[in-house]
């Protein structure tokens, strides 16, 4: 299958990257094809702004309202945005490695989604959710959090659970262009990993990419 | 009081532009002092690099530690990032004004939080949440979205509250620096919003602000 792996950590020898190029490894060892969006190496550019497109459509600058205007115009958007849209387009699997900072994405990620994921392209006005503009896709996050595990719970000092904090990303975001989201991969509390934790969880990730065709579907935890 | 406003849309002519201009106007005739960072208009580098620090203490670059060094030696972060802390450190009250993007706010938003909210600055080792700090302050967010308010519920189409999808921000960003955050003003469905709908939700806003300094304290959703 074609795997694009969206990576948005800056440090090759943190353990955010020993997880991208485990997922790289893997991957590849199993006869896939791995395209890499690595968001640091490449510069990308995190703020969404006028010149993200060829041309504009109007005086009052709606950013969303020009994505569609640009996709319908044989996607008018700049080359670093059409260069990500085309490898989404060729995707089968999309796997976003990443650190959670802020219980969210690093800004570099987040202006990633605001830029990449256009309307027109990868949603539009009802298409979304299962009937997104992705859907026949996959998707599956692979991330890291610093903080004690203890504290992600509802009843912990984050007062929700990693799935809980993720429901932007998965739902909001991922499912809601038509993605079949998997069970997010999360390591937490990786500050205070000594080596055989971090060996530890790497088996495991390494599980579940030779599993991920029958990698278990994301629950939606509030309901 | 000395109130610092972040707003975070480039478009003068946005419905999220009133509600910053509103703000100001509200709360400067109230006798408060105002302080904007207009993060568009300022040119808010939103990635968090490594030139953030005037010096780094080691090869291994980890953000956050590298915040933390940088807040032990009086401040050493480049001067973009200084200017922001010393606004955070001399508002008492910190009013937030962005639109919500993918279930979170924009990447220049999000890259202030990583960028601005620095450990060492904002929070530290043990000190989170209750201790954090900036307690003492306090917070508000005013945000818009484009989707229709039925969406925004547990069994709606997004699955969730907009309460809920907030508690990254209030939560996870505010609360955990120890500000007390107020109740968030979200503005739903204003891309379907004619003027008379507008003028509600100004009127709206303009009473919360008025009596901010009863505003409701935010609860958290989950709990």
């Amino acid at each position: 299958m074609n795997i694009l792996i969206v990576y948005a950590h800056h440090e090759p020898s943190s353990f955010t990257s020993a997880m991208k190029n485990l997922a790289i490894q893997v991957l590849s060892s199993q006869g896939h094809t791995v395209v890499m969006s690595d968001l640091y190496g490449q510069g990308f550019s995190a703020v969404a702004q006028k010149w993200d497109f060829v041309t504009t459509r109007a005086e009052h600058f709606n950013y969303m309202l020009e994505q569609k205007h640009a996709a319908n115009l044989d996607l008018a958007f700049s080359p670093d945005i059409l260069g990500e849209i085309e490898k989404v387009r060729a995707a089968e699997v999309i796997i976003i490695v990443t650190p959670i900072w802020w219980f969210s994405v690093p800004a570099i990620l987040k202006g990633w989604f605001d830029r990449v994921l256009a309307m027109g392209v990868t949603w539009d006005s009802g298409k979304i959710y299962e009937n997104g503009l992705l859907r026949g896709k996959q998707a599956m996050l692979v991330a890291t959090a610093g903080g004690p595990s203890r504290y992600y719970h509802e009843k912990g000092r984050h007062l929700a659970s990693p799935q809980q904090i993720l429901h932007p990303i998965n739902h909001g975001t991922l499912a809601f262009c038509g993605l079949n989201v998997h069970e997010p991969f999360v390591a937490l509390g990786v500050l205070g990993l000594d080596q055989a934790g971090r060996e530890q969880i790497l088996k495991e990730l390494q599980f579940r990419l030779e599993h991920l065709m029958d990698s278990p579907q994301w629950l939606n935890y509030y309901n």
